[in-house]
């Protein structure tokens, strides 16, 4: 024990948040309570709410408290033909902002790794092998972080989805847009040259 | 809206947490929906108990859910006529890791800066004055950290205590001009305690 209980509680029940040590738990648990037992009290709520209540959209897996999520339940997208395969959430809201995706989305929570215990199950390849499989999916688009782990699991779904009639695809990588040559990284150069297209 | 309405709303909530910005709060929403579900809903029941139940040490001022702290609350220290005076909770720690201080504390929660509306009153110095009349003090040692503010603050109680019949002296020696209390190594904050002087 170093401070009383209940204070010591609080700091150790904060060390479950990532990148949170020692030092920054102690920290956020003094000026919550010196100065934020409003908003502290707040996030309790809205934590304790989230843990109990958020689960996963029944057709693309990502994060809702409801059945399904906003874009698999509004009719036009939800029905669309074209799906997205994405790592994470903020994956979705990366291509949303970009505002030129219309279809609609399947998101792993993540990608193959099998030392962390991370297998086809893991990501929900059995509901995408759902939709593919109710013949209603056109084009699969493999939008996973261009990393080993993420070209793996694209090459693994892409191995699913050549058992069905869909068109799989995988989105380019190459040089970003308004990024300088010489300050991009020697991988990302070579894909630019290879995944070249004729002017 | 950018993820679901209570996923968005867990993500703001989270950023009342000091040094969280937008994006460890998504990482931190994420981390909890995806593996962290029941340290989630533990933080949160300890959170919200935390928020309620905490409150100050009736005699010194530290957070406490009882109402003296384990120190005042002994029959040995809490009857100490030696009061050290420090900023924070965890400079209290800091003094106790040392092993050299047998008395009480009287702990500020912050120092004076008027600039953000800390004076006299948000620092409980009335209630470090009630100590001071009632002759049960002998020494008074300041331990605010060695900072424009915490100096100030010092030199304000020490003109308090200059009313009673108190000796008031100021830890000196071995802790480096700039630097924070509870960083400093025990060797040199024992050498700051033997090393003080009358103010
Ligand atoms: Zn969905
Ligand atoms: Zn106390």
């Amino acid at each position: 024990m170093k401070f009383s209980p209940l204070v010591d509680e609080l700091i150790q029940s904060l060390r479950c948040l990532p990148g949170v040590g020692p030092k920054s738990a102690q920290r956020m648990a003094f000026q919550l309570l010196e100065r934020e037992r409003s908003s502290g009290a707040h996030l309790a709520d809205t934590l304790a709410k989230a843990m109990r209540e958020v689960g996963h959209c029944q057709s693309c897996r990502t994060f809702t408290e409801e059945e399904k999520c906003s874009i698999c339940a509004s009719s036009k997208r939800g029905n669309s033909e074209t799906i997205c395969v994405v790592e994470t959430p903020a994956d979705v809201l990366a291509v949303e902002s970009g505002g030129h995706f219309s279809g609609r989305y399947f998101v792993l929570l993540g990608h193959l790794s099998p030392l962390d215990g991370v297998g086809p199950d893991e990501l929900g390849l059995h509901l995408l092998e759902q939709h593919l499989a109710s013949g209603d999916v056109n084009e699969l688009i493999l939008a996973t972080n261009p990393t080993v782990e993420g070209d793996a699991t694209a090459h693994f779904i892409g191995d699913i989805a050549a058992r069905y009639e869909v068109k799989v695809t995988r989105i380019a990588h190459g040089v970003p847009v308004g990024g300088e040559l010489e300050y991009v990284d020697s991988t990302t150069l070579a894909l630019s040259f290879t995944g070249r297209k004729q002017l």
